[in-house]
């Protein structure tokens, strides 16, 4: 590649694209409440279209936001890019330094609900293509793209879509797909870039606990039954204080990283003191250090309350008896650990401790996944960072974070993943003030430049 | 008293009455939020200036909601009444039928937030007086009606006010006051008026947990410490699956009812039955049914979770570990719990629990009271209840909610508290929907008109 010619284009365009990527962060797009999805899908498939990509926004069963599907490109190489255009939730508004879905510059990083998670990987995608395309010309392989956008939402709509469309997310003879470039990646504190060939699974559910008919003035409490201790008291038998989920049987379904896996484990980017400084903790749950936290972090299960609802919220005192609480529980899967079997031990270990009433609502979920990482398409990224950073990245097994890694890794055939991304350790996403550091977007365009050039080889 | 005169009075004057009412009603006085309680105190004061009374809004400690303070009418007698112009929230909202804030009638009933608890009572205890100054003339003894404004939130401040105005709270030649006529008061639901001569303590606090810096993702949890865990583990300490409440020496201050106690007790009324059916519950907590639901409701203390907020609580899935978790707890004490007690037993049982991170804060609390039932006040609130409903009222011992009954009456020398009202069983206050039925406000004006003839000739 001429890689003078697609680094200039990239500079003399830098206004354009910052405005270009502003547009993306403007659009709300959250799954959780629905806000703006379809006005999203439109803004990506008007975007790829653009660039010459054939488009096709295609719906997802029961009509949910669709995925956009995207082609360009010809040769026998086939590579598949998933990025997706929804974001997390930006509430609470009110920690925002600034509106959430008005992007800001600020000190050499952009903020925004989705400024990175996962605008800032798709965006940054775009503008490395159209770069290439203007000063290399035509892709050297065929690109497929999936953008979904329920990700944020534990894609429920995902793996039934892949399923009814498994011949495109395979070669026109029926062979797998040669690669996968997945939605995030990025760098490590100490300022490396790092590759992930990994995920951690999810199952995403909600339980509500219901006694009486209404709400009830709290003076009745003697002899009325309370939602909210329901509640507390089913949530109390999950998890102990050692931090041990109490499901009947779930750790025979955990296993130990294989010797292949620990050896990636151990030399793998693990920032402990920046991490507890950056929380301001002392120490990690269970005393837990070391290699002995990496283990902990990547291949165990998790059992996590995101949120609970129940009674008066509002500031000061009200003497209410909730009839009705819910909490939201964050199932984070090790390898063998599917959905099915956390939805299955959770209503078993529910109806053992007499909590027959609690009804368990299944959100979404996935399976974990960890790919090949001696694929060619990991060679080609690890030249790619080389060639634009002087230096080899680091390797990470898999993120602890989840996606839907399994759908379109193993269950259609084994493509092999590589997150290749510009995220930093305190981009905040998920959080308020999420932002990208501007510096880090411009390699990410050149990385994913240069990935096109070592794929087209491989 | 010339009682045909008082009736035509309040027959002929029937809409202007209800239209002043309504007035009450619409003006917003949520003491939890803030919302309106100047407006509230200044509505409260002109309306009984104009009545006669001498009336001085009286600032409460730090600046909260005043108390109102009105006196009018002569002699040896002295009579104290309580009402409180603040309400509970209205939320959730969309589980009223019409507006909380727009007091509407439908089939007999006028729905609105306060329009019972307590508007209800003070405007019906206003037109009776009313009605008495136009067609009997001049009252034949003095009130001194104290209203506050923080009832809905503890009385926070006004335990504090009662010491500063012990004077106003006594006669001049500082004997106590004859009697106490309380804010609420009401019906069976069999419809027969009953008379209450007391109260349950309360003790309302906030438990804070806070772990991390800011909320993190999910996918740290297999390392990171989540608020939600720690107050779901905290709580569930507090009280087991039995109800029993598991702060140290905490039963050590309930005691049993005594012979006499027992005796109103045994014969007050207890509707099982319709309380069930209304709540759609099979039976109460631990089984308890009968004699020993009634002493359980009235002779047991009390740990209610009155709400929890933490994490997300929007719809759908937010993969998020909450900093920062909150839940506000509702302890109804018996004779000899104080709130001071309750307060060091439960931080003495977070400390003991490994719970030392929790914070308690206090947001208001009352001892329990429960007054003289030989008292002259209670025969004259008999005598009146029969001339006008032709049949004598049921007695109840006391009342499961509370109230700051101790601060009037055993602190100010041992007033004998009555609680004369109109309430019904299902005007859910508290709760959306709340109303009254219009029959049962007239009840309650002509009661109050007997009442001040009956008072008067003790």
């Amino acid at each position: 590649m001429n890689y003078a010619a697609f680094d200039t284009y990239l500079k003399e365009n830098h206004d354009r694209l910052i405005e270009d990527y502003k547009d993306f962060v403007r659009q709300p797009s959250v799954a959780a409440t629905g806000q703006g999805m379809i006005e999203m899908a439109a803004i990506v498939a008007r975007r790829l279209a653009g660039l010459g990509f054939d488009v096709k926004v295609v719906p997802t069963e029961g009509n949910f936001p669709p995925v956009v599907w995207a082609e360009l490109g010809d040769g026998p190489r086939e590579l598949l890019i998933y990025n997706h255009y929804d974001v997390q939730p930006a509430e609470p508004f009110d920690l925002w330094e600034s509106p959430p879905f008005e992007p800001t510059i600020r000190d050499g990083k952009m903020f925004g609900r989705g400024v990175l998670d996962d605008k800032g990987e798709l965006v940054a995608r775009i503008h490395a293509i159209e770069a290439w395309l203007k000063t290399q010309g035509p892709l050297p392989f065929k690109i497929k793209w999936l953008i979904e956008g329920e990700e944020e939402i534990s894609s429920p709509h995902l793996h039934a879509w892949v399923e009814r469309h498994t011949d495109w997310l395979h070669k026109p003879n029926g062979s797998p797909l040669d690669g996968c470039i997945w939605e995030f990646g990025g760098y490590t504190e100490s300022g490396r870039n790092k590759l992930t060939f990994g995920v951690k699974g999810i199952c995403y559910v909600e339980l509500h606990a219901k006694t009486v008919d209404h709400d009830l003035h709290s003076s009745l409490a003697a002899i009325a039954p309370n939602a909210a201790w329901r509640l507390v008291w089913a949530l109390s038998t999950l998890k102990d204080q050692s931090e041990r989920i109490q499901l009947d049987g779930y750790y025979d379904h955990v296993r130990a990283p294989t010797p292949a896996e620990e050896e990636i484990l151990r030399d793998q980017p693990f920032e402990e003191a920046a991490m507890k400084a950056k929380w301001k903790v002392d120490s990690f749950v269970t005393g837990v250090t070391g290699y002995d936290a990496v283990k902990r972090l990547y291949f165990q299960p998790t059992c996590t309350i995101a949120g609970i609802t129940t009674g008066w919220q509002g500031t000061g005192a009200k003497t209410v008896m909730p009839a009705h609480a819910s909490a939201k529980i964050d199932f984070r899967l090790v390898p063998n650990l599917t959905p099915e079997i956390v939805v299955d031990s959770l209503r078993r270990h529910l109806d053992k401790h007499g909590f027959q009433d609690i009804e368990i609502k299944l959100l979404g979920g996935y399976r974990s996944e960890i790919s090949d990482v001696t694929a060619p398409i990991v060679q080609a990224s690890k030249n790619a960072v080389r060639r634009v950073e002087g230096v080899d990245p680091e390797m990470e097994l898999l993120s602890p974070g989840s996606g839907p890694m399994y759908s379109l890794s193993s269950f259609i055939g084994g493509v092999p993943v590589v997150c290749l991304g510009f995220g930093h350790p305190d981009a905040r996403i998920h959080s308020p003030n999420e932002h990208i550091l501007l510096d880090y977007y411009y390699k990410g365009m050149r990385h994913f430049g240069v990935f096109v050039d070592e794929f087209g080889k491989i």
